[in-house]
């Protein structure tokens, strides 16, 4: 593995790999831990905002001993006049060993990841609505810990399935390990071509005997003006409270890959209750980070 | 200690000690000064603009060879509709070993220090109008550098004090260390009704026989539109120079937190003159946040 | 050298010195660079935008194992009314070992390094239309990995040298090193006083023979209102294509210090063709910054 550029491209073992060098990254002493990339220089270059995912790469590569700068955009050379292909060409010449980059476009990295010299890995930290690989690594390593196994599992993810990376990314991840009963719900515009048949027909269906059911923040600034987004009968019709929950399986599990809208897509005892998950999703998603450096890198 | 939240919070004991733990620190190489606190990470978490407690703390984490990391927060999620607590527990969800949070809102650090995981220490850069405590540990040590004792020390406060932490700290720092001959002097509406029992009737009453003067600087950005502030008269009222000066003990020395406002609080004779400690408090600022950072991380 | 100011305040040693530190730098492992300066702190306070200059310099000092610091200057005390030379002493007084700053205004530098303690080194990574002296540096290497000598030479410089620090920085090394056969080309307006006598009298003279040709970005943000600038003309008067190029020297190397303007200045077949150095002498940028703070701080 070279680079990470979509989750698509990595087979069942290089994720089950990915999974336990995370598990073997973990049982090190902090001491052993930094040493593994001791003197490696991860560059972060955030065309979008961020900030769980931007600290959360921080604090990985550091946790391995690398050295990570994050480049300040609003300063951007663009500014200058500067394409963005001589931007990454610029920075990839000062030889860090890594590029960790968010992007508002669409398979951006795939024009780029040509471009970099030999020793320079590329991560991709989200793509406009495509792709978020790190964030189904952590979802699906956080599935795990409290899953036997990927067959058999129903997976439902609710909301705003057109404009999230995070949904696709994690339907990838999935099918690649092995999940076939995978249902999406929201509102028909928001559920694209290729999902609708994955769509149940309502929300009690869709929570039917779930095992893990993944929440999706309502990303009001992907919207467009003509898509009419009702968001005070959101909640009632889309969004997660006890009672729907009590639907799903006993020992069901709820995502959210943050940040939180309480009140619209999950209600705060259901984001705070027993069967949440969330805050582990943000400490595995430190550790799967740092599977994935070190992996490149190591 | 687990936090450091109110230099209230803070014994006679744990302050010396604290003084102790500097002069230790300041006495080891700068290869032993790394070794105290490798692998471990810091978040600054600053709601409010800083370019001296920001690096402070930065160049003192560092010092002890912990990394640092500084949230953009222009970035923030916020923006995204999370909530403030939601914000710091996702944060603290990543495990850093200390959040160093300055915030415009008054004890807003006692809100949140229940929600954090057992490791994960909290620091106050600066809470509103309440508290600064390290702010507070750098001018007590400040004085002890120059004063042999605390008892029977004449310590007075002069300029906004009712929009100053950095006033309210030293006080509640002073006191505990046993000094009880401080006075405040600056206009009525800006001594707010708990020290206005310590108020000096005039600048003259105010600087007579005293051994620190602290001058604060007037933060025009905490004014409300009511506030009436006649800059322009200011400092024949109630800045420092040298005449004034005269009034005080001949070894008395002057601080100032900083940024100056040069010819407002203070005339630049005095501010750059041999009884001024300003660029010493600087100094000492970074000393005693590693003795902070040390004392709650090692 | 305690301070990197002005590439004139360095001799035709000095230069060559830092050339062969850079050469040894370059040979040593990643782990023996990075001892070279640990437990060093830099920190960089750029006024003025910048990316490449800034994270160049940020590489540089990591490589060595120095800590970096970049200061946000959006939250700059400045804000709240301090002079600069106080924000300048407040940040040495916390005694970092070096200093990197870019800045606006001509000759600053020199205003404030009298102020620095003893143990503060200053770097100028570029002062208004004046200096930029890491970059001199580093396209001075980049010749000289191309070129056996300095003597002899013939160089040109094209565009606005008015506005060019970049310019201005390299003949000042240039000279040092003893190439007498400098010229400058461009618009009358754009090419101030001293230089004037360099000028070639139209592009083919510039061109004809020479051995580098260094085009120079075109500072919009520079120019001021009365200067014009007919931008659509400027390729065809002043832009460098691979026919303008064919007039100098066979082995003629083409640089420039970014960012590009491509089709205003130069054209893409020329800034990505095989006599291009554009792309090296960003990579010499973080080794010639290696050699600097090398130099200065071990």
């Amino acid at each position: 593995m070279k680079h990470l550029l979509d989750i698509k491209d990595l087979s069942k073992t290089d994720l089950k790999q990915l999974f336990e060098r995370a598990d073997k990254l973990k049982a090190l002493t902090s001491t052993e831990r930094i040493q593994r990339l001791t003197g490696r220089q991860v560059v972060c270059l955030f065309y979008e905002n961020s900030t769980r995912t931007l600290l959360s790469f921080q604090l990985a590569a550091d946790a391995l001993g690398a050295s990570v700068f994050n480049l300040p955009l609003q300063h951007s050379s663009a500014q200058k006049g500067e394409s963005f292909t001589d931007t990454i060409q610029t920075i990839a010449a000062m030889a860090p060993d890594a590029l960790v980059m968010r992007h508002p476009k669409d398979h951006v990295h795939r024009d780029i990841v040509d471009l970099l010299p030999e020793n320079v890995h590329l991560i991709n930290a989200g793509d406009g609505q495509n792709q978020h690989p790190t964030q189904a690594l952590l979802d699906l390593y956080t599935i795990g810990q409290h899953k036997s196994r990927f067959e058999g599992l129903k997976v439902v993810i609710i909301g705003d399935i057109k404009h999230s990376r995070v949904a696709k990314s994690l339907i990838d991840g999935l099918t690649t390990l092995g999940t076939s009963n995978i249902h999406v719900y929201g509102p028909d515009h928001l559920i694209p071509e290729p999902y609708t048949p994955l769509k149940a027909p309502d929300m009690r269906a869709a929570l039917d005997q779930t095992d893990v059911v993944v929440m999706l923040r309502i990303q009001k600034e992907r919207f467009e003006q003509h898509e009419s987004l009702h968001i005070d009968r959101w909640f009632a019709q889309y969004g997660l409270d006890q009672e729907k929950l009590s639907l799903a399986q006993k020992d069901a599990i709820v995502m959210h890959p943050g940040p939180l809208n309480r009140g619209i897509e999950i209600s705060s005892a259901v984001a705070d209750g027993p069967q949440s998950v969330i805050l582990q999703q943000v400490r595995n998603g430190v550790l799967m980070r740092q599977a994935v450096l070190d992996c490149l890198l190591s």
